[in-house]
């Protein structure tokens, strides 16, 4: 490196950025329409803001978050333009929206940026926040500064219940977790926050009225009231609904460990450590456990102002049903067969208690049994078959088979899932009872620290399924929009990229772990049911710790997508793509470097050494590639038997080891069988 | 890399765990005495702990806090002995300790360890909490498990006053924030979190009976007083005083501007944005002041349980008084001669408040003045004379001068300043009433996302000062013991590491920053005096962003000392320590690494863009680092001249550039200097 080259590549940065930059489209999820013009509108010193129309103290507090994020992303202080004086930026909000948001909500908006000015058109402040969140993602930089392309923008969202649920019962989660969560939720347009509060595993939420709820059923991990009210009000001022789901009649142990009566069974009840489904169930026959269940949806709807109220309804295995006498007698007396029909029944009794208090139900797909009314949402973990079969008897419903996050699927994955895929029979009014779905981040393996790996980024890519139109599905042009989308949501506060990183550190008791990293990109955790599987094995319970190698490794990493794009390229000319024979070459490199001090650093951890057969299989997979680039880019063929013995290397590095998985072995598979 | 040479490393390693691991003492702070015996006490499936004493709540939480810290560490879960088995672990507490923590609670402990088991032994609940924080750092690890040393220790603190003070005025801290910060505080075994809660720029704890205080002077950043109990009560779990500052009568602009009558100017007033010292001042002649002050202070009193409350009493410059005729009326009917008089004057009817409410009286060097109580306590930003004066005047003091963490000094630097410096001239009864002292985080250039990389873990050198003897005093080992207290802070929740790499992701726009971080690990802020002054000169406020370079860079980041000692090794013996010179010529190969790159990211962002000379002498020094290596290790003088052009170019790297400074220059300076 010599000096006139550095002064000249500064030279040429320089000039480049003098150039009006190109505008790069990072927006996610897509807007409905968007008409790119020429030129560009400058965020400099002096840009200010203000609105022309209706404005109360939500919008307010809006528009000052999301000034400071531009702020604190350009460095340009934003203020409020004074009286008189032109603004950058104008807000025109017709009015302030529903005063407890419904599924009607309007969140429609208009943006139009010209070289003048900007201007932000919404008809109430929910559609002014998610204008808000497509500016912040359109700016623009260079090295000169920061700017906004001049785009005319049009959007509404394809489906209005855009839902993350969050299992805060298997593991707890702080609120400063739910809050960070709620950020992130803002930023792509979701607008459903879909509270799991109790299960088996701990009762989450406090109930003056029933304080043994969470004294006996929580070990004293659980939301205040008071936390609680925050919580929905920090997602209503970000235009996001709270729904709490309280599941019953079964996953119901923690409601028992204090209240044994409500049980079908006779206690005492301990709670739940393992994870699965279990016998206890409340007891639907008796008045006292709708009597307790009236107080505490009462108390309840005091502090969640949401329509409605999810009652969970899943997964009751009815053997505690079967096997009492008493329960028994009622159902003959009372004329129901069987046990579903009991839920059935249990199911009305809810209703009318829900209805008392001004709620509406959701449920899982087991609620939907004979006689309930149409306004009950279905929420399915079945799939689309069982949503359509819903939407025909006349109820509405939302999609979440296919956006388990704790499945370890890609977000390309959940990006094909659609709530109303192509092709699918419903009438227009029968699609209309689709209303959209939720994302779920079931907590058997999630802690405080890695919630947000598993969580971020992929939810945004179901975010997009769910605003964007059915059109927007390039799962390439996804991925590059996601990884520029996770840089914003990290700059939010999420930990998503750097708690990798801090893991490692922990696990190797170092800072100096670069060589782990190499490795650490490449992998990713097994797949739910292989994790279900050896845990059930092991009986796991919820008392150990989630910090193994696994646990700090983000499923689908830039690695798999990026790697298999790469090999896609090369392997459409492999002798006339050069730069990306170099790039493949210094990854495979990379894979090959300091192996001896990533073993060294693997075997001084217990909690690494599991995973030692990695490192070695890295190393052959580098060299391996690095062969076959060789033969590929020459146009030499292999030696006899070579491509047999690196593809049988390849299914042995395909082996999932302690819970991990590489995520490169399919496309070194393309690359080695492209070997002559 | 062959496949036998690896399975050879991993073999090795493998053998080498199986032998008792050396016992690697990474305590910090030092114990009072420590003894190192023969043999290990495993940790591993079955490892229990119980009482075998007095415990109540507060034992029985921190003992489960650090079991499950304990677990997440070593992946072993660690549970309560059931009755009459034996636990490996047996903690003996003789009772509670004070109700309120005091300056006298006895915090000592002892802890021994030997391979049939461990036993810790603590008059009260807060020395059990110190002993448990050296008990997880004492773990040792293998590629087998984890292990405690055979070990007697015996322990106390040299200072019972070991604080940190945050201000949260001039920059907010969120809850959060707090709490870690505290967890951070209990693990070095600090003892008192000083809570600067009022200055100029910002009101940040709610007054239900004057709401006016945060709902005009604080913009809605501020503490609700359920938020704060939480964070006493949080505090008090981890054995740590909470001691608030109302800061009056300067620094108390934020106070008036929803109350002007407590002002010595005509307002109205508005919330200062700028950093220094400002003319607002309380008006102390008004008896509706005190009527204000004691209705205050007794809400607050509610809050805060401790005995000590702190009143500020710094920086008035007195302007006010000087300038208004009836307060220049009353200093001359009550026959006070100046400004300073005047403050005593009110000093003393603060004192008969805080008297009434319970409280004793903690302020500034400024509030000695004639008359003052002997319980009150100085805190001296001016240093250990001042101090000493105090204590000679029969004052209690604690030490500030040297531990502001706001000046980006070094942790050595800090280390060396001693509350009680050897040779000091006082008698026993003297030196008794200096206390200890307290790390101060000033807020200018702060915020939530940087402040862990500001306070940690420089922190725990200062924490180490006023808990271990006077004789641990060694720099190397200091910093050794430092970067390992690090990751153990990281794994806490602290941010100090991950936080740059996040902000240079944030700054950079992309995941690929490696060529930038090679350049931010040798870059740090420039000190104090020198972002002020430039801060004065650009009008800085406290609504501009923290979002530049120097805002992620850490301060005394591992490549100062580290690369110091390195070098220092080095040059005992050039041409015979080829280990040192490999290392050094690593780091300087990796500074002329990757340089096209790092220009690129660096022109393409206006924030670093500024930083860009950097990047070049980088460059340089890694060049002139390998030059000089040569000339050392072979022996061979260098042309002539070289060295002073080298000197030269080094002056130039040693300049500050957007605020910030290499932290290698002196290091390669005494490098350059040795070539002949």
């Amino acid at each position: 490196m010599t000096l006139p080259t550095l002064a000249g590549t500064l030279m040429s940065g320089t000039v480049a950025a003098q150039t009006s930059p190109a505008f790069v489209n990072t927006l996610m999820p897509e807007p409905a329409h968007l008409t790119e013009g020429a030129g560009w509108l400058p965020i400099r010193p002096g840009f200010a803001v203000a609105t022309d129309k209706f404005h109360d103290q939500r919008l307010d507090h809006t528009i000052a978050r999301a000034m400071q994020q531009l702020t604190q992303q350009t460095g340009v202080v934003i203020r409020e333009a004074p009286a008189g004086s032109k603004a950058a930026l104008i807000i025109s909000v017709d009015g302030p929206g529903e005063p407890v948001q419904g599924v009607d909500e309007n969140e429609s908006y208009s943006l139009d940026v010209t070289p003048q000015g900007a201007h932000l058109h919404a008809a109430t402040d929910v559609g002014a926040m998610r204008g808000f969140a497509t500016l912040l993602q359109l700016v623009q930089v260079s090295g000169q500064g920061y700017y906004l392309p001049t785009v005319s923008i049009q959007d509404a969202p394809r489906f209005p219940w855009r839902g993350l649920m969050i299992d805060c019962s298997r593991h707890f989660e702080p609120v400063n977790v739910i809050k960070r969560t709620l950020d992130g939720m803002a930023a792509v347009k979701m607008n459903v926050f879909h509270w799991h509060l109790t299960d088996d595993q701990g009762f989450r939420i406090e109930s003056k009225v029933f304080p043994l709820l969470t004294q006996d059923g929580s070990n004293g991990l659980f939301y205040k009231q008071e936390q609680a009210r925050e919580v929905v009000a920090y997602a209503r001022a970000r235009g996001i609904r709270v729904v709490p789901e309280f599941d019953i009649p079964g996953h119901a142990t923690s409601w028992i460990v204090g209240y044994p009566d409500l049980a079908s069974a006779k206690g005492p009840f301990t709670i739940e450590r393992h994870f699965g489904v279990f016998n206890p169930v409340l007891d639907p026959t008796r008045e006292s456990t709708y009597q307790f269940l009236d107080q505490f949806i009462g108390e309840m709807a005091t502090i969640f102002p949401d329509a409605y109220m999810h009652i969970g309804g899943d997964e009751n295995n009815g053997v505690e049903w079967a096997h009492n006498p008493r329960i028994q007698a009622f159902m003959r007396e009372h004329g129901l067969k069987g046990t579903a029909a009991l839920q059935a029944y249990f199911n009305q009794q809810l209703l009318r208690i829900l209805d008392k208090h001004g709620k509406k139900m959701i449920g899982w797909d087991e609620i939907m049994t004979p006689g309930l009314p149409k306004d009950v949402v279905v929420q399915s973990w079945r799939g689309f078959d069982s949503l359509a079969t819903g939407t025909r008897e006349g109820y509405t419903g939302i999609l979440s088979a296919g956006y388990y996050l704790d499945h370890m699927d890609s977000a390309a994955d959940h990006y094909r899932v659609d709530p109303l895929p192509a092709g699918n029979k419903l009438t227009p009014a029968q699609a209309a009872r689709i209303l959209g779905g939720e994302a779920c981040m079931w907590g058997e393996y999630v802690d405080a620290k890695n919630i947000d790996s598993r969580v971020w980024p992929r939810t945004a890519a179901i975010a997009e399924r769910l605003w964007s139109p059915q059109s927007v599905n390039n799962i390439d042009d996804m991925y590059r929009r996601l990884w520029a989308e996770s840089l914003r949501l990290e700059a939010l506060g999420l930990t998503q990229i750097s708690q990798e990183n801090a893991s490692l550190r922990a696990l190797a008791g170092t800072d100096q772990i670069a060589p782990l990293q190499t490795l650490a990109t490449v992998l990713e955790p097994v797949n739910f049911a292989t994790r279900a599987e050896w845990s059930d094995a092991h009986h796991v319970t919820t008392l150990m710790p989630l910090d193994r190698l696994v646990d700090a490794l983000a499923p689908d990493p830039p690695s798999r997508h990026d790697f298999e794009e790469l090999v896609s390229t090369y392997l459409q000319n492999p002798v006339a793509h050069p730069e990306q024979q170099a790039a493949l070459e210094a990854i495979f490199r990379s894979w090959t470097a300091d192996q001896p001090e990533r073993v060294l650093l693997m075997a001084e951890s217990p909690q690494l050494a599991e995973t030692l057969p990695r490192a070695r299989q890295l190393t052959e997979m580098g060299t391996m590639g690095l062969e076959a680039v060789g033969f590929l880019s020459s146009g030499v063929p292999a030696p006899p038997a070579w491509k047999a013995a690196k593809l049988a290397i390849l299914d042995e590095a395909d082996q999932p080891i302690a819970l991990t998985r590489f995520t490169v072995v399919q496309a070194m598979r393309n690359l080695i069988n492209e070997v002559k």
